[in-house]
């Protein structure tokens, strides 16, 4: 006996989602035909809803339902620091922190595996809006890499780095490029730390 | 920050989703903005659709797109042998091993710290189902319980029996009562096998 289609159909749609495999999609796909019909169309207008309304901000390209995004517009924030991460969830993680600058989303990292090449980022973007500010008369921006520690994360810093430094020639002075530190997590142990990390919390070491 | 709107809201939806949290469900909404918006269309259609082109077939309750469904329509099925089971996914791990009679999907189990009473059930109607069956004729009805060996599924089974022994009176000639094997699962160690497993592996044992 086959599965109606109906319901097959919603399974495939959530077999699409990441970690979600057969097994799960089947139980959420009949898990909802418990749902009152309203919540149904509920969740389907918001599936709908979610690109049509929302918008990438044209400067930081955070994803918001306003342009410029509610960062970018803010007149408390510093504009002279611009913090550069992969995705916009790691914006909302930051945001929890009290990071007070503005951002740079790149919507992923280079990652040669995946057909991600630095033209699929907006690396350029980025430069391009460097460029403007140094044009307005804006110098010492500080520009903090914080990409994921993972390997993609590592050289795609490296490579925006490079591109600033060697490709458009801005100096120190024009920006300075930080990196978040890599080290110890707080609560963790010297004994199970992998030797890439104790290496690079050796490295980083701060006057206590 | 907040999360905007659009967003939020597909978070709330997929929070009421079984096994889904609040960091499951953010990075779901997340993923979405990847896909084209003609497949997130698709995925709101289907959601859409879900309940309104699926039925509950009137004779076993099985969740289908035609009623009467496509196993009691039928006609080389063994009409005598009526499977219980909990919930629809159950019919389609039946039918994957085989099995030739019809069902009669009850849509829960008895749980009373859950609200669930045997009234929320489709228990009613197999008791209606099995006297209308009676009454054309039948005899020698095979009724497999095959709810869950957990304890609401033993207790929702005790209770089927009850009613069709005591309170309805059917007789073994018109409707015979059986239960699937409670044992060792296939592969299973009796080293590690729990207690009442174990004691009800040894109470059914069968002739080799």
């Amino acid at each position: 006996m086959r599965i109606p289609r109906p319901l097959e159909n919603l399974i495939n749609s959530f077999r699409r989602l990441p970690g979600i495999g057969p097994k799960t999609a089947q139980r959420l796909a009949f898990y909802l035909l418990h749902f009152p019909q309203e919540e149904l169309e509920d969740f389907a207008n918001h599936l709908k809803n979610l690109k049509v309304e929302t918008t990438l901000c044209s400067i930081c390209k955070n994803v918001d339902d306003s342009d410029p995004c509610s960062i970018c517009k803010n007149a408390g924030r510093d504009k002279n620091k611009i913090l550069v991460t992969a995705s916009p969830m790691d914006v909302y993680a930051l945001e929890k922190v009290g990071y007070d600058g503005t951002y740079h989303v790149l919507h992923g990292v280079i990652n040669p595996l995946d057909n991600v090449g630095p033209e699929e980022l907006f690396i350029k973007d980025l430069i391009d809006r460097l460029r403007d500010m140094i044009n307005n008369g804006y110098s010492g921006i500080e520009l903090i890499l914080a990409t994921n520690t993972s390997m993609e994360g590592e050289s795609t810093a490296m490579y925006i780095s490079k591109q600033i430094r060697e490709k458009e020639g801005f100096t120190e002075d024009e920006v300075k490029i930080t990196r978040i530190a890599r080290g110890l997590p707080v609560g963790g142990d010297i004994e199970y730390a992998d030797d890439i990390t104790l290496t690079r919390a050796l490295e980083g070491r701060v006057d206590f």
